[in-house]
């Protein structure tokens, strides 16, 4: 059973004899359930050699058995002594990254453990690897991304605001198959393109811009992520090819090194070198990437202090960019699976200029 | 300054004096700003006495002056020692409800105060009382999703599924003014009514079915949620009837208890006791009622155990329900204004049976 498998590969590499896990992704990774809690408490405990047991409010309750004790409680529970039933005392407790202060600081006050160590680690390390199932899930979501970016570049119209245009995406996606979206569109236009995490407003388009789309989507459970620019009716001027050309040979450098047995830290210094080397090393304000799977972001990502080593499985964005409002703004970004002798990039939409309208 | 205001508010309430809120909507609350940052962190630091330091990832960069110190750090720094420079370290440290392990567990290691206490309590009590323009945009919120219900009941018809239901709500929401969803819809027909957290799915609407839809929208920042139930092309039967008007009667009656000084277990036990009274008891699984405001959900909440004391100003859902697969699932909810005397129920949609198609 798959789901057993993941919980063995996180209790090999696990700190500790129980951890706790809280994050309805890992949770869904380690058990098929979906169960979204709002701001209401859920933990599956891993403990070395024993059931796991899954801690959920009975307003979720469910039928299915997924090889693991379930633990109800209600809303006028205290469920800190309802974990605190299933815990060693005596033994620390590795607790999830996103575990929030009003679980932790009640948890340590009940002493439902002997000490509190960050635990997620080996789930972060586990879902790093993609497994020939979820390569293939992944595959998909960025070929319907692919799909989605052909049909947005013809949103565009004069008069358009970008949150016109970032509205009409959902659908875009929808009819392709997907559930709905990986993150909320970024669809910038001119000098918006030089605000790395820019939201839609209303903005309108003009002869000249720079249009600068990052979007993805959900597909089966999987998330896509990818960045175009497009030049809106005019040819760009030399400065902003200068910045196009130096982003894309960034991002092509750092996607043709790709293999197993890489410090993520080398890959993201490749593509800032190049940059850098072209000028405009202040402008990449951010890391090269992120992984990526079942969320838009997951851990590691690719920075310059990033230890991890590529290993085949292994999807992440590689995502440089300059923000530059005097000169351009441009970002360009695929997903890439890491294979055994090298890697496949999830994209395939071009990256030659084109200028639209 | 309104914003000034509310923080010194919070400063009476609090316990320390310092305060870190990391909660992005009290981030908006507090200084107008609204900065999403993902897994990135986030923190207003409140010192009684002193200038607020806002910490902010410079990839949300921004120019607006906030009455705040603005600190910026880059994904490569290490947050925490950036947040220490600012804490007083023998001094204990109010955190966010929402503070992640990953910060929260550093934050200890590093010891960047002298202990560590829930401390946004003191932000919740001072959401919970909404000022006159709060007061306003609730009810402007409130009134568009009144008026979106009116047009969801034309949703329905022969053959639709719960999916293809929602999925049109949206458009319809947007074109009455609202930014988007207060929390993804609720539409269920037939027995999965009695789920009170089902998510819709391909079940086909049929003859005699309930239909209950949840729903809520945002409209100038601000949440609704309200929830009614239907018949489809039937009139219920005489156990369905008794069930709705039980909860009708459990509704209505809390409502018409509300004004200042209440003690919220005692409108959640007026409701259970009409429910229980009427026999279903067992069936009511859920707390009557939570705040709400910028966010769909916020503190207190509306349960047995909750010992808040109404004020003029709390805007909370008051959502009675029984869910019993045999019998039959209703849930019947509306927001409610406390004023200085009273209080004004801000949604109008008619609660009498009705049967559609």
């Amino acid at each position: 059973m798959l789901v057993k498998e993941r919980m063995n590969r996180i209790m090999e590499k696990a700190s500790t004899d129980q951890l706790l896990i809280t994050d309805p992704y890992a949770v869904y990774y380690l058990t098929g359930k979906w169960i979204f809690p709002g701001e209401r408490f859920l933990g599956l405990l891993l403990k070395r050699g024993e059931e796991p047991v899954l801690f959920v409010n009975e307003l979720f309750r469910f039928e299915e058995e997924l090889g693991v004790k379930k633990a109800y409680y209600a809303d006028t529970d205290d469920v800190i002594s309802i974990v605190k039933k299933e815990t060693e005392k005596n033994s620390p407790l590795g607790v999830d990254k996103i575990l929030e202060a009003k679980f932790l600081l009640p948890m340590m006050e009940q002493n439902i453990a002997s000490g509190f160590v960050l635990g997620s680690e080996a789930v972060d390390e586990t879902r790093a690897v993609k497994d020939k199932a979820e390569q293939e899930l992944m595959r998909k979501s960025s070929l319907v991304n692919d799909l989605a970016m052909e049909q947005f570049r013809y949103l565009l119209k004069d008069g358009i605001t970008e949150k016109e245009c970032a509205a009409q995406m959902l659908d875009i996606y929808r009819k392709l198959g997907a559930s709905g979206y990986s993150f909320e569109p970024i669809a910038a236009f001119g000098k918006n393109a030089a605000d790395p995490h820019h939201m839609p407003d209303d903005t309108v388009l003009q002869e000249g811009d720079i249009v600068l789309f990052d979007v993805g989507c959900v597909v089966d459970d999987y998330c896509s992520d990818m960045t175009r620019v497009f030049f809106w009716k005019k040819e760009p001027t030399e400065i902003q090819k200068e910045v196009y050309n130096l982003v894309r040979k960034a991002n092509e450098t750092a996607e043709e090194m790709l293999k197993p047995g890489l410090k993520l830290a080398d890959v993201d210094k490749t593509a800032r070198d190049i940059i850098t080397a072209g000028g405009y090393g202040k402008d990449f304000t951010h890391r090269l990437g992120h992984f990526i799977g079942l969320q838009d972001h997951e851990k590691p990502d690719v920075s310059s202090t990033s230890e991890y080593i590529s290993r085949e499985g292994n999807v992440f964005s590689i995502e440089p960019g300059i923000y530059n409002p005097d000169a351009a703004g441009v970002r360009i970004e695929d997903l890439v699976l890491i294979t055994e002798d090298g890697h496949e990039v999830l994209n395939h939409y071009p990256k030659d200029i084109e200028v639209l309208g």
